[in-house]
């Protein structure tokens, strides 16, 4: 399979946004080219949007272990995360636990339910904990620690973006429903690296995107609800859409979008379940992963902030005396090499997918090591 | 130019979905192909979504008389009303001011304000003054019967998409603003259509999509804020594209986008105008109109609820003794006519743009006579 992005450059980007496989950007420009066929405004095409939208949960729900029904079609993960978390009816002084490394655009999500509704923000110190090797029963009582009897929800993401840590969710589940506190997910960094099954897990809400790990199209993400919670929830932001679908999902969608997009997302996932299934896809990329952090931890002048061999794509790195904006930019220009820069704790992060290869963990360190 | 959904096919519904030119088309394939040219998360694509969110919004800027600070990029017309229905502090009690005529998806989500805040919506009856010639005058005059001491918003449409009358929006928010009430307005049947100055039309909202007349693809949209109203706003969805940007506009953006749609609706707008301009548009778009109208008069078994010679590009009819949702799919199947029904009133609804030919309305009218 062809994937024009990796043609003459080294990427260490899918965190940021994947590349498209040659067979998904052809599926874009026939998707669209076939709606204008099929007479653009025509019950032909309202067949085939209808069908693409229930075939596109579909196979969304087969890589989640949910049902089609549970899930809500959006942009990108923080439509998902805004949907999730405007969706009850927070009161004066209810409290919200999110974790110290929550994306900035949830973080102004919180924000703003804060100013509107006068929803208490309390903050979890993930950050500590990640500079070390930490147990799950260590996190656990962390978070009990910071949960209150008014608290409502925790928001908190899979796979941390700024270190990689892992979260166990099943058992934060666990904790928080006998608490009548809801969980909300950023799977930004999770969803089509992970093998998973949300049913098992048993969180509340799951928002990701298609267009970085899955490698689909900019534009198609998702948010799983889980069926337990429909009675508690309501759409914002809502349209004809929402008022034609009769899942729970269907409900917290508005409007058009653009559809030929969703068969286009299709091809991705079909592209990589030809490559393996989702637990051989996540077995390649750790492998890679912890070649790239065991290279790192026996070259001078490099920092490797992960503490332990890493469990997901993400390794995180600094070299002595550079500055990572600075290094990000010069790799890129200089070497073909796509890494970018992370804000906080301010370093490079390295992506690694299962498409990566022994040549590019190549390229990437003899990159370094001639700085 | 070249439409391919054109090809063999009479069009009549621009006002549900426009047809690509295929230099649009191609320009969705070459956008998404370049995209992962310039390697897909890039500093050079991060500096290239950047331009085209600046020129795109310029573009939008020119076609409405508007600065570009003040657009918010959408996904369809319907986000825009949301943003704007969901922009104020509503409190219980507060009334809000609709039309009989608005879209389902608007009237949803007057319903979850409703619900979630205790506003009462007031319906203005607008579907009775449609059947007959009614002057500005008389209009305002109603709207301001139904306008009460705790109305905050009035949310209307500009061109009514069941009815095509076109509301005064200037003098409208004249009669509203003195009274603190804000204007906001679905343009979905108008933004492509009438040459348009917001700035003199001093609404404080207006939502448009750029899939239906402007001949752009599915998933581009926009809103217009007034920048008058800047400090009474807030946005409810947000993200990192809404912390990142500094202009008012920017602030009601989310996450990431589609963004090579972006340069499409570029072309179609750049396609649009080397047709002719917006007034030229618009006085060949209602000739057509006003063509279709005067052959109606004098077609037996066939009415046309339009009381006077439509000002816009649609028209609404009905043959005696034919349910409008068969007649469509009978036209379409046998005619290769595309044509909507309507739910209310049940009748046909052509669309008519400056690309429908007298051709078009032949075929469209030997069809309905020889039924």
């Amino acid at each position: 399979m062809h994937y024009p992005a990796l043609s003459g450059r080294t990427y260490f980007n899918y965190g940021g946004q994947g590349v498209l496989a040659q067979a998904t950007l052809e599926a874009i420009a026939t998707g669209f080219a076939e709606v204008e066929a099929r007479g653009s405004f025509s019950h032909a095409n309202n067949t085939w949007f209808a069908q693409e939208i229930a075939q596109t949960k579909q196979v969304m729900a087969e890589e989640l272990g949910v049902s089609a029904d549970s899930l809500t079609l959006t942009e990108n993960t923080t439509m998902g995360c805004n949907i999730a978390l405007w969706s009850i009816d927070w009161q004066q002084g209810d409290r919200l636990l999110i974790s110290d490394c929550e994306h900035p655009g949830v973080v102004a999500i919180t924000r703003e339910l804060s100013r509107r509704y006068g929803v208490v923000v309390d903050v979890l110190p993930l950050l500590q904990l990640a500079s070390q090797p930490t147990d799950d029963q260590t996190l656990l009582q962390v978070i009990s620690d910071y949960l209150h009897h008014k608290t409502r929800m925790l928001c908190i993401s899979h796979v941390v973006w700024n270190t990689g840590q892992i979260l166990p969710l099943k058992a934060i589940a666990e904790l928080c429903h006998p608490q009548n506190i809801l969980v909300t997910v950023d799977a930004a960094q999770s969803a089509g690296v992970l093998p998973l099954n949300l049913t098992d897990l048993g969180i509340d809400f799951y928002a990701f995107t298609a267009h970085k790990w899955w490698c689909a199209p900019l534009g198609v993400g998702g948010l799983y609800i889980n069926p337990a919670i429909a009675d508690q929830v309501h759409p914002t932001y809502i349209g004809w859409r929402g008022l034609e679908g009769k899942s729970l999902g269907a409900k917290f969608e508005v409007a058009t979008s653009a559809y030929p997009l969703y068969r286009a997302f299709r091809v991705a996932i079909a592209t990589a379940n030809q490559w393996g299934n989702q637990a051989e896809r996540y077995r390649h990329l750790c492998q890679q992963a912890q070649t790239l952090w065991q290279e790192l931890q026996y070259t001078p002048y490099i920092n490797c902030y992960n503490p332990e061999p890493p469990q997901c794509g993400l390794v995180f790195l600094s070299v002595a005396g550079k500055s990572a904006p600075e290094l990000s930019r010069h790799l890129e220009a200089h070497a073909n090499i796509c890494i970018r820069a992370m804000p906080h704790p301010p370093c490079l992060r390295a992506s690694i997918h299962y498409l990566t290869t022994a040549n590019d963990l190549d390229n990437l360190l003899t990159a370094l090591r001639q700085l």
